[in-house]
């Protein structure tokens, strides 16, 4: 019933001392200088040969004490050439583990410099959960080779693992997991355990289920401890504890885990089955992830990029969201254009222009992100929305007043016309309640479409203050002042 | 010497249900109407009173069941008014570990809803690391008050507690923790721990400390289940593990947990003294809270904002973003102003700048996501960021001839003249070219600064490729085309 971690065996205990020693003997390989708090460290001499292979095995040695994300880490901060020589010195049993904690950029890099038989030899160690977060990266023939290699159990559970989407919990999931009976008595459990020798990392609580692996409740492990071993489990385990399925939203289950101070949750079927468990760690790992992707996306980054990755694929990364800028970009230029001759006879209305069209996309992006935030935490419906809409009109309202009259001012000192300072001072309110509106409108509506509102609001937004604001700035000014 | 969480007593286990019937009772008094998959719950017609008061129990009932973090999240999803009435329904002896769950607006509104001796009885049953989470919102003379009240040591925890700035490993320890003795077996380790009865909540190891209370090693608690007990503590205790100091920044710390998977860590001072413990739930909280900023730091929110804050405090938490982008608006607006002449002869270089000025403010926010991740990962130093830089100005350059050549042919398609594309094509890409290098340098630079690269790099990036863009633009424009 029990299975352990036996790649995580080795010292997972602090070996920061270490990290510090690679850090130290690669900067004399002038691979990695000024790596942590090394700045202070001196530049050393060109190491002759017969030194610089008796470093490359103490480099080995201090490696093979590191732990796998401390190489990853190592790994992941080096040029291409640099990595790969690190990845050859790194002993072949550790692969795997390593593997699995590089990003998805840098694990590409490595596997394309390993063969078939090395990523068979490398993953076959590994936990069903764990080559099915590699699978997406492995070659076909590798990953057939493994399903082949691997025993019943773990094939099926392999094919489980790989069955979920990326951000479902189901994905999170790992097998390793302790269960017991309802009707024995404690001292059988700790009997039990003892003849384990070790426990699953992160096991909490242990899991009671029946005959037919329903999960009856959970026993927490600290109460194994300081309760009388006569006692029965039954009696002990508690029958409220959080659920998860597999087929629920990763980040839903992390926030549970956020909120119940959690360090395990069991993941039942539809029949309160027991398939498996999540850990917090896991939960963390696909936050710091997602909010990673996050940073990204908002910049037009589609994915993470490999700090050293060739030209043409950082290219790529960045190429779609500049594409779609360029076409918003072009639509703005239309709307200009459409008043040229309005700027030929007041010149001034091009240079104050942008000014209206940027504070739009400044505070529209501020009321998004805050009604972003409000759909994620499930905080939004009908009924609020309206009033949080009525909320946003009169924020942007006074915000618009006050930004406006300081761009009317602005106009008023360089340009000294009395009228066209209120076309400013109008043009920028109106702009900003149309930002507000918008602002409340885009992300609901592509909530209640299904889709992500994080995504795609900031673009149409901008676009649209951008265009917007141009339109009603010199649209206002010819019907006023022309 | 092991302290527990007392208030975390009762079950914390999944009260989901629970938190669906209270939605379902708030539906029925209108308050929170399709909170949790709850769109579908018909409206119900208004209950008369005497039901009314019927309910009112019965919701008061089940609130006593909830687990503190969803009463705070039911609490952050009411308007005001809604919310102090549930807040008024909540056990007094519960207001302190639902004021430590909710955000910092909403508990400033409950605290300004309480009187000093509701608050002191409310927040003096709370650990003195929680109380010192708290203290920055409690008014001076209730903070007074408290000291007072609390035994010796806790007030030097307390005092402790405080005294570490809000983004310190301090700051987010607790005083949890159960030390041991290196000379005594496991078997005497376990009849301590039944004679707690009770462990404090994400025990995972014990500490081992020396008669100064030096940490000399750990003892994670499941070695105690499966092994001898005649073993000595010493001999299965693990001495390399993670320290963590009061000083470090917390940012840290949490790496430290996701890297090593860690459930606890221990806190000491430079003498290797036992001061505390950080838990990963601390961690995580962190982490949520930090990305959370960071979202709304970005779009110049200042902090959260409550949904239902007045106007005024929305207005004043938007103002400074606006006020600053209002600004570097106003400089762009003079570079145009400078080239009033060359506009009024060539109207059309008004409706093509912005896309020169737009893209080139986009490309420089890539640019700076990029390194500000490579620096928050500490993979950045002196002799990559040279080769970083050549990357993001080759990169940049590519990026550069591919949108200026589209918008140079969206030019001539307009505009039907080949100088005038060529003068967009060469603009856009020497703006790209802008960005690039100082989407490397601003974040470097402020962080050489010892200032935080991701805050306000994006301001400046796009305020100078904002103005940067208008005046290559319209200065080539002017030599090349007038």
């Amino acid at each position: 019933m029990a299975r352990t971690n036996n790649h995580n065996d080795h010292d997972t205990r602090n070996l920061q001392e270490n990290l510090q020693q690679v850090v130290h003997l690669l900067s004399k390989h002038r691979l990695v200088e000024g790596f942590v708090k090394m700045q202070e460290t001196p530049r050393y001499e060109l190491v002759n040969s017969l030194v610089h292979k008796q470093n490359l095995a103490e480099l080995q040695n201090l490696l093979d004490k590191l732990h796998p994300a401390d190489i990853a880490y190592i790994l992941e901060a080096l040029p291409l050439k640099e990595r790969l020589m690190i990845w050859d010195l790194v002993k072949a049993d550790r692969d795997g583990e390593i593997l699995l904690e590089t990003s998805d950029s840098v694990r590409e890099t490595l596997i394309a410099a390993m063969n078939s038989g090395e990523l068979v030899a490398a993953t076959g160690q590994l936990d069903a959960d764990e080559i099915a977060d590699l699978a997406p990266d492995l070659p076909r023939n590798v990953l057939n080779d493994l399903f082949q290699t691997l025993p019943t159990e773990e094939r099926e559970q392999l094919r489980s693992a790989m069955s979920y989407p990326e951000d479902a919990v189901g994905a999170l999931m790992d097998f390793d997991m302790v269960t017991i009976r309802k009707e024995v008595t404690l001292e059988v459990v700790l009997r039990y355990l003892r003849r384990l020798e070790e426990l699953p990392d992160q096991t909490d609580q242990l899991f009671v289920v029946d005959r037919d692996e329903r999960l009856m409740g959970v026993l927490p492990v600290n109460l194994l401890l300081v309760n009388n071993p006569d006692t029965k489990v039954s009696a002990m385990m508690s029958t409220k504890m959080v659920k998860l399925h597999p087929d629920d939203k990763a980040q839903q289950a992390t926030h549970v885990f956020e909120r119940y101070n959690l360090i395990t949750a069991p993941v039942v079927d539809m029949n309160d089955k027991l398939l498996g468990r999540v850990t917090v760690n896991a939960a963390m790992d696909f936050n710091r992830e997602k909010s990673e992707n996050k940073a990204l996306n908002l910049a037009g980054l589609s994915e993470e990029e490999d700090l050293f990755a060739p030209v043409w694929k950082s290219v790529k990364n960045r190429w779609v969201w500049l594409a779609i800028n360029l076409i918003t970009a072009f639509i703005a230029s239309r709307v200009i254009g459409a008043f040229e001759g309005s700027i030929e006879k007041l010149v001034a209305l091009a240079a104050l222009m942008p000014i209206i069209a940027g504070i739009g996309g400044n505070s529209g992006n501020q009321t998004i992100t805050m009604i972003v935030r409000a759909i994620a935490l499930g905080q939004l419906n009908a009924s609020k929305a309206n009033k949080l809409f009525a909320k946003e009109i009169v924020v942007s309202a006074v915000n618009g007043i006050i930004c406006g009259s300081a761009a009317g001012l602005f106009a008023f000192l360089i340009y000294h016309s009395i009228s066209l300072s209120v076309v400013v001072t109008m043009a920028m309110a109106l702009n900003l309640l149309l930002a507000a509106l918008l602002g409340v409108l885009i992300p609901l509506t592509l909530h209640k479409l299904g889709r992500d509102p994080a995504k795609g609001s900031s673009v149409i937004i901008t676009a649209i203050t951008d265009s917007g604001g141009f339109f009603i700035f010199l649209g206002l000014a010819t019907i006023l002042l022309l």
